[in-house]
C-alpha cells in the first residue's frame, strides 16, 4: 500500500500505521480509501484477533490533506452535492472502525487532529504518548468543529461540558486533559507507547473472539440503547450465545 | 435467610449484606431468589427510606457461584432456552434494584466481580473502600463481557471509552482508579465504610419519601430521555406533585 | 432592566449580570422574564457571537426567590394547573440558553443553587472561580431534586453515578470537585474569573458565527442522536453548509 504499513503478528494483532510521516499522516484521498479497504479486509479475517492503529513518525494523524483532495474540494463554488460525497467518503471512516468485528486500539503517538481525531474517537480503546495533542481546528476555519462522528463520541466519551469546551474553542488538549477526562485510557511515555499497545492488543487477542466481538458489539448498541431493559435482551442472548460454544466450555474447563 | 443479613434501623435504613463470606458472598440461586424477593419486600415498605447494599467479610460480592446453579448450567450442550431462563432471572437482580422506589446505596467492601459488579453498576450511589476491586472476567472465560446491565450502565456512568477498556479486557480496577473515573463518588477506608453509608443513607431518609422517589425516578427516566422537552415534562409534574404534598409544606414552614 | 446588567463589547461578546447581588442573585418573576426575553433577543442579533453569563457580587444565583412569586407558589392548595405553569415558566429559563445560537459561557462566581444550577448546566461552558458552590436544596425542603432540566443535563455532564449522589443528597460541591467531576472546564480565582470568561468567549466571538452555531447544534442534537449515523448525516450537511460561505472561503484563504 502507498499509504499504510500492516504488519500482522503471530498473535493475531494487525498493527495498521499511517504512513505518511512527512505529512504527519494526513488523510489523503489515497490514504481514505486504502484504509476503509483495509479495515474491511481486517473485519473479515478471522486469524485477526485486535487492531492496533497507530501513526508512523512525530504524529497519529494531522487530519485531511485537502492539498490532495482536487481543487474543487477546496473551493467555495463546488457542488454542494459533490461535497455531500466528500463528507459522506470521510464519514466511511469512522463507520468502517466501528464495523470491524475486532476491537480497535487507537495508540495515540504525536499531533491528532481534526480527521485523525475522528479516527481515534471511533476506536474502542485510546491510550497515548506524553506527546500526544489532541484537536480540531475546523471551527477554525468557518467550518463545524462536529465532523466525522465527532458530535457523536466526544460528548459520550468525556461528558457534554467537556465536549462542548473542546468542540467550540477548537483547543488544542495536552495527553494529561485527555487522561484525566477520560479521554484516552492511559499516558505512557513515547518509548513505551507500541509496547503498551500490543500488550493490550495481545491480551484481547488471547481472548475468545465470539466473545471480544459480541462484547464489543453490545458496548456499541447498548450505548444506544433506549433504556435498560433492551439492554438486558441484548446482553442476554449475547451469554446464550457465547456459552454454548466449544471455546467458552474450553476456557471454563482450563480455569477451573 | 439463608443467604442475606438483613437489618432494619429507626432511622428508617435497612442495611442489606450479601452473606456467604466464605464464598466472597458469590451469587447462588438461593441468594438469588433471596435477594429479588427481599428488594420486592423493601421496596414496598414504606418504611424504609434508603437501602444500603453491603458484603459480609472479606468482599462485596465474587460474582456467580456456578457450582451451585446446577451441572446443566455448566454445560456447553445445555438447551438454549435453559440458559435464556437462566440470564433473564439473573437479569430480574438489577431490574429489582432499580425498581426499588428508595435510594440504594452499594458499599463495596472488598471484591466486586461479575454479577457483583452488575449489582453495583445498578445501583444509585456507590462509595468503596480502599481494598475495594471491580471487574468482570466473564470475557476471560469466552462470554461476553457484557451481561446483567453492565453494558446499558457502565457506559453512562464512566463513558464509553473507559467502559470498553475495562470490558473488553476483563482487566481488574481498584479503589483509586474506579473514583478517579467516577465509578464511585468517593473512597474511604475499610474501617469507616459502613458508617459513612449508613451515614449518607441516613440523610437521604431523613428527607420526604415522594421528592426522593421521584427524583430517582427522573434520574432513571431523564438518563433515557430523548431530548431536554420531554424531560422538563416530566420534571414539572414531579414538582407540582410534590409541592402539594403536607410533607413538603412542613418542610417549607420548617426551613423558613 | 430591574434585574439583569448587560454589557454588549466591541468584540461581539455580550455579558449578562444577573443583578439582585442582596438576594444573591436569587430569581424573582421579573428576573426570570427579563432573562427569558433578553436571551431571545441576544439570539436574534447577529453582532452578539457568545454570551457570557454571571452574577454580580459574591454569588451567581442562588436559585428561585420564593418570596417575590407571590403567596400562591408557596401554598401546597395552589392549584395544581397553577404550579403547572409555574413551572412551564421557569422551564423556558434553560430552553432559552440553549435555543441561542451564540454559545453561553457560565462564570460561575460564588453560589449556583437550584434553578442557578439549573442556568449555569443549560450553558455550553461552564468556568468557574474557586469560591464557587453548587447544589440544589429542592429535595430539602420535599420537592424532587431534578428540575429545569437539570436531571437531563446533570448525568449527561458527569455521568449518571455522580449524578445521583449530588441529586439525591442534595449536597453542596465545592469547585475542586465539580473540577474533578467534569462539571466546569476549569477553575480560576475570583478576581481572574471574569477575564478568563471574557477570553474564552472572544475566542468564539472571533471565529465564523454560522459555524460555531452549527457546532453548538450537532453537540445540541447529537447527544441526542439514536446512533452514530444519524449523527453523520447532520454533521454532513453541516460541513457542506459552512464550506460554502464566504466566511469561511475567506478564512481558509487566510489560513493557508
Amino acid at each position: 500500500m502507498e499509504t499504510l504499513l500492516l504488519d500482522t503478528l503471530t498473535d493475531g494483532v494487525a498493527v495498521l500505521q499511517l504512513n505518511r510521516p512527512d505529512r504527519l499522516n494526513a488523510i489523503n484521498e489515497v490514504m481514505r480509501d486504502e484504509l476503509v479497504a483495509t479495515l474491511r479486509a481486517l473485519g473479515g479475517d478471522q486469524s485477526v484477533r485486535a487492531i492496533v492503529l497507530t501513526g508512523s513518525g512525530r504524529g497519529f494523524c494531522s487530519g485531511i490533506d485537502v492539498r490532495d483532495f482536487g481543487p474543487g474540494m477546496l473551493e467555495a463554488t463546488a457542488p454542494a452535492i459533490d461535497r455531500m460525497r466528500f463528507q459522506e467518503a470521510m464519514a466511511a471512516l469512522p463507520r468502517a472502525i466501528r464495523d470491524a468485528p475486532q476491537p480497535v486500539i487507537a495508540a495515540v503517538n504525536g499531533a491528532c487532529v481534526g480527521a485523525g481525531l475522528a479516527l481515534c474517537l471511533a476506536s474502542d480503546i485510546r491510550i497515548c504518548s506524553d506527546t500526544a495533542k489532541f484537536g480540531n481546528a475546523a471551527i477554525l476555519l468557518g467550518l463545524s468543529g462536529a465532523e466525522m462522528g465527532t458530535s457523536y463520541h466526544l460528548p459520550r466519551i468525556v461528558g457534554t461540558s467537556v465536549a462542548a469546551d473542546w468542540t467550540l474553542t477548537g483547543r488544542t488538549v495536552l495527553a494529561d486533559e485527555a487522561d484525566r477526562r477520560g479521554l484516552v485510557s492511559q499516558v505512557v511515555t513515547a518509548d513505551a507507547l507500541l509496547d503498551r499497545a500490543l500488550e493490550l492488543a495481545g491480551q484481547v487477542a488471547g481472548l475468545a473472539p465470539l466473545g471480544v466481538e459480541l462484547t464489543k458489539r453490545a458496548l456499541q448498541v447498548n450505548t444506544d440503547a433506549p433504556n435498560l431493559d433492551a439492554a438486558l435482551e441484548l446482553e442476554n442472548r449475547n451469554q446464550v450465545l457465547t456459552h454454548a460454544t466449544d471455546d467458552a466450555a474450553a476456557r471454563r474447563a482450563a480455569w477451573s
